[in-house]
């Protein structure tokens, strides 16, 4: 079953290449490092609005870095203090995740950050990464990811530090860590997030695939909790909160904390090792080559 | 799926209330401390009845502390007792659990244990919960739970100690460790003993919103191993008790505590501190607080 | 449900007695330890035939070993540097592992290597058991179990170190841990094996109760991963291999031993102690006795 959604699944590589030059209706709704670099030129817009209601102790963190709200440095950096805003006012009970960005939740990591970059930037990139995993999936606050797009790698990674998470049931659209489809590693705290979502089983063949998952198939092994119809996955999470908000704040807390304390104190202990270990994988070049190739391949088909 | 159940679910504080002023022939079965408290007074009869059956090797434990067998020090030291006794006893290897108590197989902890008492006699209580659980989790007898009720809480943990869990397939009756819902938290040895039953990912859904869960919820998610109809829950145990006595004693038992001692060794290590945590929780002046209003707002509802 | 499994299974030691009178054909494909003693003169034979197709960097190791190729050891220091072979030799990719006997993929661990065999000699088998596991579970291949009979207990393990298995359809067949049937007990690394695949309660009831499932039981906990119509158990496996040598080598093999080095290292590091305690198990009057009656016991019925 999973496998058959890595078979089918057309967000790899070749896939990924074919759908930009076939442009069918059909496919799902991959990215692009191309044209992330081509429209990152925008810098002086927010990557990140808040709608903050007091009255019900809610935010909304609207996505809104052009084209798929990749994770780049400025991207990250920017998320991390607007939750970090959020955690440390103490009416702020509730954070719901969505995007302003049409067919796409979060993609991958940006590929422009890992490509040609000195070691030192790429280690402070991968911080970044750690930083906004770390804020989230240890975050007080009710946590709901409104997944109205696809959801690969990265974007995947952010939904999984949610207490709950509801996708668009569009069929053209995906989730799941696919890294190894690209030729690089889920690093061990991706996996161990993935294992407390899904288990170890699904994680192993998810994770060795790269396998991307259409909605109900996400659903099927636990990626997502619930689906709904497109226009109804930021008013089913703001309902949803509602429901999560009427449970003691300070036992749900504790309670969050008892079941996460330990996957997060693995990567608090071990990382700066585990940046070391990021920048010497992806500096080398047999990657940066592939990342080089991948990025040619892309101009290429759409020059 | 998970949180629909605790959407729908009426045992939380403000659903509890509203069940004792509606009496609706409809609603779950909850449990009322202020009745625990009326009706401890009986205290010359025994809270448990056992039954050895020496031709079969089988006992059955029938709790009947009124009116909802709630775990009171009283009944967890009577319990423990007999619990040692069957144990040390070699032609005993198979031990059914159930209630006399209608609608009800054991409720949550004693709520009366908690509130304004000495925190030596809360760590006295907390001791005596920690024990049942010790006994149970490692007992060398098989161990089902033919749960003829509802079973929240202490209730629910009592049924995870267990080999096999049969319930009643009715859906007034529920079932789940739901004590983030009144405020308190669930400690890390029942977190442990869910999650080896459910896995990580349901756990941490169930113990975040401290879900109930109907028979056919429960046995959707593997809290429970079968549903059968209200009247059959007993035979059903005895009948499913022969077919794991088939099974060699000595082989089976090294398996359980090959599946159980990292569990169990893990509470051995920490006992003392988690009685202390117990303590130092439940006699904060916030705790005892709440625990007084819910007290108060239940007689007044019944006033 | 998994329970029902194990009541219905016709492979504990009772079970598979009646099978060898009743020759039902219906009852499930079960092995028989004295069959394997009466024809294990053949030993100029291969046990194990490997073709190794270059042009797709795909090898199929067919287990030849008469009657239902059991794990004896000889058997399993053909097996193991077969795969080590393979191993080495950078341009195989890719193993799929198959039966060319009939109704069976592989039986039990062979139990006339347990039986009235000196200390050493029992040492020497369960090393060589443990070499089969640690070299299979931790293959930098892809590798595919393709199980076209039935598989209890060391064929079961088998099956469970592979990437992905695929099983024959066919409901006389059946794949399980039942070595608490027998009297003996799953070491703690085909648990962990099992608990991987499984999760930890499905384990657990599987390893108490010895459960053998139907290939439609073991589809729905996860044992096995997909099901096909017998005569395609291995073209689909050839099929599913292209798949998986679609994905980058490198990456695949990272990301498969970050899922498996935990539960490596931990056999790895108790090797000696493991083996220890296996020797003094077996050797037991007891469990020698047992072993004794079970041969007994089979050679009268066949008598």
């Amino acid at each position: 079953m999973a496998l058959r959604a890595a078979l089918r699944s057309k967000c790899g590589l070749p896939g990924l290449l074919s759908q930009l030059s076939s442009h069918s209706s059909h496919a799902r709704v991959c990215v692009s490092p191309v044209l992330v670099a081509q429209q990152r030129n925008n810098s002086t817009t927010p990557k990140v609005k808040v709608e903050f209601d007091q009255s019900t102790g809610v935010a909304v963190m609207h996505m809104q870095s052009p084209p798929v709200n990749s994770l780049s440095l400025d991207f990250l950096t920017e998320f991390c203090i607007n939750v970090e805003k959020l955690e440390m006012d103490k009416t702020c009970r509730g954070l719901i995740i969505t995007s302003s960005q049409p067919k796409v939740f979060s993609a991958r990591l940006d590929i422009m950050e890992m490509y040609g970059k000195s070691p030192e930037r790429c280690g402070e990139f991968w911080r970044a990464v750690q930083e906004m995993w770390l804020k989230l999936y240890s975050s007080d606050m009710v946590t709901i990811a409104a997944i109205n797009g696809s959801s690969p790698a990265g974007g995947c990674l952010m939904s999984l530090t949610c207490d709950y998470r509801i996708m668009a049931d569009n069929p053209r659209y995906s989730i799941g860590l696919n890294e190894t489809q690209l030729g690089i590693v889920a690093p061990f705290w991706f996996k161990d997030t993935m294992v407390n979502t899904v288990g170890h089983r699904t994680t192993e063949l998810a994770l060795e695939l790269g396998l991307l998952y259409s909605p109900s198939e996400a659903l099927k092994v636990g990626l997502v909790d619930l689906l709904v119809p497109e226009d109804e996955v930021l008013t089913t999470a703001t309902k949803t909160m509602t429901k999560w908000l009427a449970i003691p704040d300070h036992a749900r807390q504790i309670t969050k904390s008892m079941m996460r304390k330990p996957t997060i104190d693995k990567l608090t202990s071990k990382r700066e090792a585990d940046i070391q270990n990021f920048v010497s994988f992806i500096t080398k070049d047999s990657i940066q080559k592939s990342l080089r190739m991948y990025l040619e391949m892309l101009k290429k088909r759409r020059g």
